[in-house]
């Protein structure tokens, strides 16, 4: 494996490798969901299911999904063997997005380029896809064909159920419309901004490389490294999210842009400025980078995701 | 273990007596989901904690999770062992109904007798907190201190998953809204009606007894048996449901009434009238007492449930 320069370029091939795999994998999951659904009680309807499938396939970097299968692989694992649990995580991810979306949250048409599941079908019907999404995460995860240990399978459950939950995702989303819609807390600080980012965004990459060392049963000090990195990368994720919210064009972007300023919204980008907050990504970019020390060049692709994070466009 | 018919009046006090556990159960996860939640990437928000604790505490006959303690009892389990589990399928049915009652969907504005989630708060913390604790529900189920053999976890989030997603009781609920608000199918026939309900109602109350066989680690021929005892009892509970709202009071009943006729929804009570359904639903009732016989008297407390199902007034 090359290191940089020529490693941004291999990034960003795998990263479209790894996004194939996982749209045909994650195709698999949603059509078999379908009426073919083998362990279910009966047929999901096919409005449930294509607006399931409208959530979820044609569109996303897979970013999330391609963070399992390289930590996956730096402990032995092949991207068969990681596919299933970066699928799962993408569903989880996507059924966020359809909820985030709805009117009563963040309020957004556009995701990814195209309308919002509730523009497309209606808000019920986007709830109950989310919640479709959201158990099929844990489904998925539960499966044998996800690893033949069933410890493995039940670490993998509870991990991703912490960082997903009202200590994780959800409740910095909870957080967030605090902020959005009763102006709580109403002097925000670093340190709220700071905590209600690991875990709105944060915990989800986080769990993604942990879970490449759950699948991988990797020893608790690497396990502690990825968690590390992790935590670094979706501090600089949030970032750059915010950066290109204040700066980037809804043509670019694939959603719309200009919300936090125009909702006066805090973010680490409102409260520092442009230019220290792009100093802050830099800081966190080499920090991420850092903790993949001990892995050396094996980890090569993921020192490459941090950089793609700080300097992504979309 | 007594017969009838002091059975029944022994089934009043034994449910009596697993609501007041699971209820301190169900208070220590959703308190310890707050700020004190150990393996959470940060505090929840006081405000979604609150909203979590409305939908779930303080309320409820607990039905779902008797039938957990009482069919893991079947299979030498005593209560503590099946109590997380227990709770973890009251979260997950809370989710259901925080979700259900949102304007988007049913819109209901009374739930067990009190406000629901989004009156008392709003829509965006009615979605989120369902969210949470639908996630909740999987974050039990998988810790050690549920079961002390992973691949129970792992079926027990297996079977909890499918019972709960699309092919199971969101599905259902997608079925039902379909009906309701967009007038699908124009025709709704008796297996139509037999399958949503199977989805949206029963799914969860197999499972809840499946999942005493998965935690007591039963023969496949028990657990089928227990399966069929499920099926059955999910059903009745159905058409007692129906039978509620189109004679209950809503101050007995808990919640608003007189809504499927007022909606024009079919029912199997529409359908078949209110003769023929409560015949149904003896008959139902006797089918599933039948498929406890492998039980023997061992099971009086279940064969109570049935009829406690068929005769409720709630």
């Amino acid at each position: 494996m090359s290191s940089a320069p020529s490693a941004d370029q291999t990034f960003a091939q795998r990263l479209a490798d790894a996004a194939a795999r996982v749209e045909a994998r994650l195709q698999h999951h949603l059509e078999a969901s379908g009426p073919t659904y083998a362990g279910s009680v009966g047929p999901a309807p096919r409005r449930l299911s294509a607006a399931m499938q409208h959530a979820v396939l044609g569109g996303g970097k897979r970013f999330r999904p391609l963070l399992v299968i390289e930590s996956a692989a730096l402990f032995g694992l092949d991207v068969a063997h990681a596919l299933d649990t970066a699928a799962s995580l993408e569903c989880l991810h996507c059924y966020s997005l359809v909820h985030d979306d709805l009117p009563a949250m963040d309020n957004d048409a556009l995701r990814r380029g195209r309308p919002t599941v509730h523009v497309v079908y209606d808000d019920w019907t986007a709830i109950l896809a989310g919640d479709g999404l959201l158990t099929l995460a844990f489904d998925i995860l539960a499966r044998p064909a996800t690893h033949p240990d069933p410890g493995v399978r039940a670490d993998l459950v509870l991990a991703l159920a912490r960082a997903a939950g009202a200590g994780g995702m959800v409740g910095g989303q909870a957080y967030d419309l605090e902020a959005d819609k009763l102006g709580v807390p109403a002097l925000p600080d670093r340190d709220h901004i700071r905590r209600l980012q690991a875990m709105k965004t944060g915990a989800l990459i986080t769990y993604a490389v942990e879970a490449g060392a759950i699948l991988g049963q990797a020893a608790p000090d690497a396990r502690a490294a990825i968690k590390a990195y992790g935590d670094h990368l979706g501090f600089a994720f949030q970032i750059a999210d915010d950066l290109l919210d204040a700066e980037g064009d809804a043509g670019t972007v694939g959603k719309a842009v200009g919300k936090d300023t125009a909702a006066g919204k805090a973010t680490l980008v409102s409260i520092l400025g442009i230019d220290a907050a792009r100093g802050k990504l830099a800081e966190t970019e080499a920090a991420a980078i850092a903790a993949l020390a001990p892995f050396g060049a094996r980890a090569a692709t993921l020192k490459a995701a941090a950089r793609f994070v700080s300097q992504r466009k979309r």
